[in-house]
């Protein structure tokens, strides 16, 4: 057990992603598989994909979407300071309305960086 | 007390209810009046529009919605496939911010299954 | 020519989504795939699935999508009164905010009609 | 004819709103009474209520709600430096995404004052 | 340590809003200044545009905010029977997909009044 | 007069821009200035910025917002091919109930390559 958020976050996605593919239903599958393959290198970086992914998700408020593509910004290679730029471009694009969202993203970077020391 | 978040969101929901009844506001009260003849059968049935009102709930990611459909559905007599066709539409039409949204209501339904069980 | 506004949607409709595949994207090719076979028939009728998109349609307030499902509504054989019903039910979980779109739909509903009787 | 957008606005409002009326579903024509009666006076003011209403619409993102208030809260006695402090704590609250909501509503604040002064 | 959760959100937003202070961006913290400026006295009172602040945050359906913004409108002097009626013009606008969030809303207002009552 | 409605977007915008700063409302103006300024070069550059943009615009369904990052991103150098990975990203992100406003956004490219083409 851990006390860390992203922690239980990422195991958690884990089992309940299994309990999805579990519903053995096409439309789903293909829809994940659509999904993961929109991030991949291609004309643009997967790289800067992500940080669209994390853009997109602080406006539609989604903290879990956000702490998804924290982490995939962080381990491809992002700063701290370039995520926080995304991150003030969302916010003022959505509004003071974000600002929950933001907290809970700014943590987050805190928390993943706290999980990379101790791997 | 439970560890079913089903059976926690239906208790808390009850006392929740009731607190906004004892506002004794005429309009909110009428609301709810209104909200709870919606579902009833007509036209069309009332069964289909619990599945109406589960893909609303899904595509407007409102996770209490989607808990409280998914029983009204399962109740009406949608199997889980059915209830995993209607889950496919919502995220095809609402993207993949929905689906943290989806894992929850497919953990939701397994949850009520065993609510049920327990009866 | 026609002051008809469904039939200058379903006319520009299908100018647009050529210059959409004519992107030539994979991805969005893929997408466009899944979004249709998310409403054929399965363990729901396609029917029942194409009313559950209006109603997703009309909560997340996308008037070229509520024209697009109330045709296909019609086509796939729903009365009028069925339409209603299921609007009331966007109209009750969605709110006022919901009333333009509402009155846009009622009329999308009469002026398929007129095309339908001019075919 | 006119070519004052907010004097078409009006116009086909009624003639919308008496096709979903002509509907005769009589849950949709008790929340057209709900939504009537939720800004009558009552311990806070009509007037007061009609400016919640239309900062409800500019965040929503609902060009023919923001008209509606618009009209209303100019009827009931705003100034229309008070109505840009309104708007002021929308854009605040919503972000740039309401901007050119935002400059729908200073525009139509303009066209009624000029539908008023021919009156 | 406490159970109010008013409380506990008082304290975490403090902690949190300091963290996000100290990404030490620029914009951000331009922002939060003009969001603090939003609410304060000038042609409209800053009470009233607390009560516009509550009922965005309703219809946006963000907890967070609908809670800081109960604080500040009792505060500023609002009886829980204005606030219901603040309450209720956000339930019509949005739907009942707010219900989940009004039901909370009804909670803060209690439990924010069994602080003040400690204090 | 012009029938390019990107042309006619830039225009309108302008003039309508104009009334809002005519407001002289100062937390109108310094929002306008904190919006101009999130998208200038800095740890991540403004090219990159107005994608991040595009795609928020996109999964908020603004089409406005999509034709003025649209617009930006093609003067700051985006190809065609890069601006539909970035619409890719925000399609599987908002789902189907994106596709009016993408098939908007590969017309608006077409349409802003015609004015560049004229000037």
């Amino acid at each position: 057990m851990t006390d860390n958020r992203i922690q239980t976050y990422i195991e958690q996605r884990l089992i309940l992603n299994q309990k999805v593919m579990d519903t053995n239903h096409l439309g789903i599958k293909r829809f994940f598989n659509l999904d993961t393959n929109a991030y991949t290198d291609s004309v643009l970086s997967g790289k800067t994909k992500e940080l669209l992914g994390l853009t997109a998700s602080l406006v539609l408020r989604c903290n879990d979407c956000i702490d998804y593509h924290i982490i995939q910004c962080i381990d491809a290679g992002f700063t701290d300071e370039e995520l926080f730029e995304a991150l003030n471009v969302g916010l003022v694009v959505g509004g003071s309305i974000i600002i929950p969202h933001l907290r809970h993203a700014v943590e987050s970077i805190e928390l993943y960086h706290q999980l990379q020391m101790k791997a």
